[in-house]
């Protein structure tokens, strides 16, 4: 039997998307529909929400999973008079928040994911526009300004990681791709040796690395086993000569990959 | 008096933190000290993480607020005998959901933010090279492969959308900027024509424009409010010529920016 679940704020629905994804991740037996309902503000669009929750239980025959972050409890109200299965968030853990603070809620919406006037939201993009601009060893005078470099095989997952630091976390990372020549000098590339310490080192399996390049350039010697494995066998020799911290990406999405990294780092994140 | 936050996950921490700093934004008169530890995910680490929550409750004067979103009940049970005031996402909702859906959970660990199999991940880094290689006009040739073309001045915020739809959506997104020459024939580019109904225009105040270009060109033309005002006046002019549905973003995070477009086009996550 399907399953509905919405997920309702009023401002973005992430946090409620993060929260309802992790708990349903819990029944794999179970089929849900997912429906992610954002900027719900206003009384009208919670009245309306409810006629839609209401008609998905008559459709589905069961009510469906109401993950919601809304801040108003007017609107909560509302919302809460529908025919569904309610996991609400303010209203089960603010009131108790409230007592061990001994501090009134402020009832701010959307706070989570708007900008702020801290600067943190500038700093944000400016790592976005850094990791852009230091992608793939484009340039390396800027490399006393970043926060980290990741270095690896080509396709070993470095931009799409610097990328998330930069836009979850705020952190600089540029990114240097180990090549060929790089390996056959045995040694640490001229441009890293004086940043060593912000350096932190991608592998991954063979397999995998040829898989991906093969999607890139099919066929080539670029994307052999033979050519992967050498690489990986040479670069990871050359992480341990030097002493670079690394992980093997093979098994981790860009998400595990970066708070790994934060982990083994130290780094804080600057928002 | 300053409290300390935990955000403690056998995962990445990721949903913890999101949760967290949405409840914790509903009291800013105080401050806190947030401290997300992702990967606790074994009875040692656990108890280890009760010393450091004590410790925290010892120095603060004050118990801390504890965000957890570990899957274990065993580790949950030990971190639930700290000095602090537990936030257990899980203990509160999993029962009830079992109870609701009449199926046992599956006690599955740091699923939200891991490598599943059923292709969702690959989609996301495929959407991200998409972005990268289509940003900024650079090809135009893959546009029959876009979900979206994001149009707009130069450094009104379309490549950080672009990225954080790819990571968070697997939105292809690809972006073009609009020039004084495209601006000058009155008309809509000719490389989007053939695409019309997959365009989506960005605008922004020109005074926020002209800060923004100001870090990156400092007093050019570019960065000019003569100039800014003139650009944003004619593509605010094209988007309504041609019926081009537009955001302005001066207010909003790429955060906002992506689910508003998200909202106003219909598009559903690739994941």
């Amino acid at each position: 039997m399907k399953r509905t679940a919405f997920f309702i704020s009023d401002g973005t629905g992430l946090t409620a998307e993060a929260l309802g994804h992790s708990l349903l991740a819990q029944f794999e037996k179970i089929e849900f529909e997912r429906v992610t309902v954002p900027y719900i503000a206003d009384e009208d669009k919670a009245r309306d929400m409810v006629k839609r929750i209401n008609k998905a239980a008559e459709v589905d025959g069961a009510r469906p999973l109401v993950f919601d972050t809304i801040v108003n409890s007017d609107i909560r109200d509302i919302i809460s008079t529908a025919d569904g299965f309610m996991v609400d968030i303010f209203g089960t853990f603010l009131s108790p928040m409230e007592q061990e603070l001994n501090s009134s809620s402020s009832y701010t919406v959307g706070k989570s994911h708007s900008i702020n006037h801290t600067g943190s939201y500038e700093r944000r993009i400016d790592a976005v526009n850094f990791a852009l601009d230091n992608d793939d060893g484009a340039r390396t005078r800027q490399y006393d300004e970043a926060d980290l470099i990741l270095v690896g095989a080509s396709r070993s997952g470095k931009t799409p990681t610097c990328l998330y630091l930069a836009l979850q976390y705020g952190i600089k990372a540029a990114n240097y791709p180990i090549t060929e020549e790089d390996l056959e000098d045995q040694k640490l590339p001229k441009a890293l040796k004086p940043h060593k310490e912000k350096i932190f080192g991608l592998t991954i399996e063979p397999e995998r690395l040829a898989t991906i390049r093969n999607e890139r350039r099919p066929n080539s010697r670029y994307s052999s086993m033979k050519q992967c494995m050498h690489e990986i066998e040479e670069i990871e020799l050359m992480y341990r000569r030097e002493r670079i911290p690394f992980l093997n990406t093979t098994a981790y999405s860009v998400e595990e990959i970066s708070t790994r990294i934060m982990l083994a780092t130290g780094l804080k994140r600057n928002r």
